[in-house]
């Protein structure tokens, strides 16, 4: 049986981020004086590990139990149940890109489970889901937060709270949001040098792991668009959806009917010309080409697509797969507040989640 | 009378941060729905305003009440006694630089007052005092939050503070922590153009109020100096004080004894070779000197002064008067977390005393 004074913790999902996550989760426990938390379930999409009585998960081997254990995971609306009935307070750690788990929130929060999640698909999703989920959480006093929604575990949107929670006034947002586009267009477009042929370039991330298994999942655009709208709606415009404004896919018209990635990555060659004639043009203007995302908060614009920076410009001159975001505001004025750095992968993804745990663990103890 | 459950904010010190936290202060007490808290004592040097039943003070013309209050101020110990005998949870905000107030941290912390502050004095001076300041908090629950000793309202503590918590390796940080050096060194070694005169650069920027009343203040590197013990230590790095390690002053030896900072400015273009030998220096290897501070936490080395970068790199393609701060750690690898933007004035210096208050109110509440 769990004693009162601990915090439940529960995780669903046990795949790249997961997995990472479980470390920090063992390192934190492990820490002196120690927090009072414990594992009480953790889940994949085929098996799960709880105790009825809610008694601990060992977290060292939590992943080769799970990997034993012979149960099913039972059904979301259940596993809200079985945390809700807890004698404790229990945090749920949503480390899938689930759409279904992401509809759970506003079900939890209104139980009093608090959430921390990498999932954009929570806050991305339709504005209903979004106001629903922040209205649970304002009733029930549940926490719910979401750094590694955007930029993984750069203190992205904790900076864009702390902004609009002092009363600044954000006038803009700007950069490049996804690690797969950074790192296609400095291959690509790169401020010194002539860079590769654009289809060998994604074949390379792809290879190097740096795209979705499907790339085409990373060239719609849609990726972006979803933290665009996360950051818009913190910024206070209600977004509607990740479709409701501008966003420009890469994928030719041509080969949107294509059957898989494979079939995608083997036609792409004969597209080459359309990305080189774009390259070409920027560099007539003496500049590159990138991926970008911007918000115009007085105008109500939010889009995503292809633009042209100054080589000079810290969009152009980004490295590797980094992200960056600029945060132009009243008070920073002209010169914005600029956040840079690596964007995704499993352990800065799983440090955002893990830092949303340590600051829900202090407001509910 | 102060009823329980409101959370009552202390004020010492309203200058230019302590005023722009006021009006900050007044735009969150007006929010709906309104955070339960009132503000129970104010005071500068010569004045202080409270009621000794902790009634709340009008924030919205504080100040106007403080410069009408016949009070002198009570001795800081009267004041932690008065605090601490409060009918409710309080949060003492300092907005001093004061050296007297940081000493009273332990004291105030012990007896159960959270504290939030921008002042460098308490954590960048003895060791001792900075352990003393986190036992007292460590043993009685009580917060102590200072974003704002760090390049103000940038997300710099908060962030190595998340990448220690969730166990992130951090290597080295290296960057430019003071609006006054990289204003000086933007104007006198720009990446592009020639820059002007040294002394004339150091005239300007206190022209524009970009230096203390005397410049000697920034010029000496104590600043500097002193935001790079509070992040070493928040390493992990036991720095003993801030003159403990090597700080490179811009004061020429020879002007060290001027009576006044007036006195200073006028001899000091009579020392303007020796910056322009530097310049020219830099200049033959294709590169520009910058005034930083690094620090190195495997070799427990750090250092503050002048060195070379490449005109590319990030710290000499700095703007007006901002900060970078580049975070390298085991995570994020060759390409570091990099936090750029303003990092002092009176409105981004309160916004990160304000933003803290908001997390110790999430917490005591």
């Amino acid at each position: 049986m769990a004693s009162a004074n601990q915090i439940l913790i529960a995780v669903i999902g046990a795949g790249g981020v997961g997995k990472c996550f479980l470390s920090q989760l063992q390192a934190l426990a492990a820490r002196k004086p120690s927090p009072k938390l414990s594992l009480c379930y953790i889940s994949t999409s085929r098996k799960a590990l709880y105790n009825d009585d809610y008694s601990p998960i060992n977290i060292d081997n939590a992943l080769d139990a799970l990997a034993a254990s012979s149960k099913a995971p039972p059904s979301l609306t259940k596993v809200v149940e079985y945390l809700a009935a807890a004698p404790a307070k229990v945090v749920l750690v949503d480390n899938t890109s689930s759409q279904d788990v992401a509809e759970l929130y506003p079900l939890a929060l209104e139980r009093g489970l608090s959430i921390v999640t990498p999932n954009k698909k929570a806050f991305s999703g339709s504005y209903q889901l979004w106001q629903d989920i922040f209205s649970a959480a304002s009733t029930s006093g549940a926490k719910v937060y979401h750094e590694s929604s955007v930029g993984a575990g750069l203190p992205v949107i904790s900076t864009l709270k702390d902004l609009v929670d002092t009363g600044d006034s954000v006038t803009k947002i700007e950069g490049v949001f996804s690690g797969t586009m950074s790192f296609l267009f400095n291959s690509f477009a790169p401020t010194e040098g002539k860079g590769g042929q654009w289809s060998d370039e994604v074949k390379k991330a792809k290879t190097l792991g740096y795209t979705e298994p499907d790339p085409r999942d990373d060239l719609n655009g849609l990726d972006v668009a979803r933290k665009l709208t996360i950051l818009a709606r913190l910024a206070g415009l209600p977004v509607e959806s990740p479709t409701s404004f501008p966003v420009q896919s890469l994928i030719p018209k041509e080969l949107e009917s294509c059957t898989s990635g494979d079939d995608f990555l083997e036609k792409l060659p004969a597209f080459d010309q359309q990305m080189e004639d774009t390259k070409a043009e920027a560099e007539k203007a003496g500049k590159v080409v990138r991926f970008v995302g911007s918000i115009d908060v007085a105008a109500n614009k939010v889009k995503v697509g292809l633009e042209m920076f100054d080589r000079a410009h810290p969009i152009a001159a980004l490295k590797g797969s980094d992200n960056i975001i600029s945060f132009y505001t009243k008070r920073y004025g002209n010169n914005p507040l600029i956040i840079q750095g690596a964007g995704a992968g499993g352990d800065v993804t799983a440090m955002g989640v893990t830092s949303d745990l340590i600051k829900v663990l202090s407001q509910i103890a």
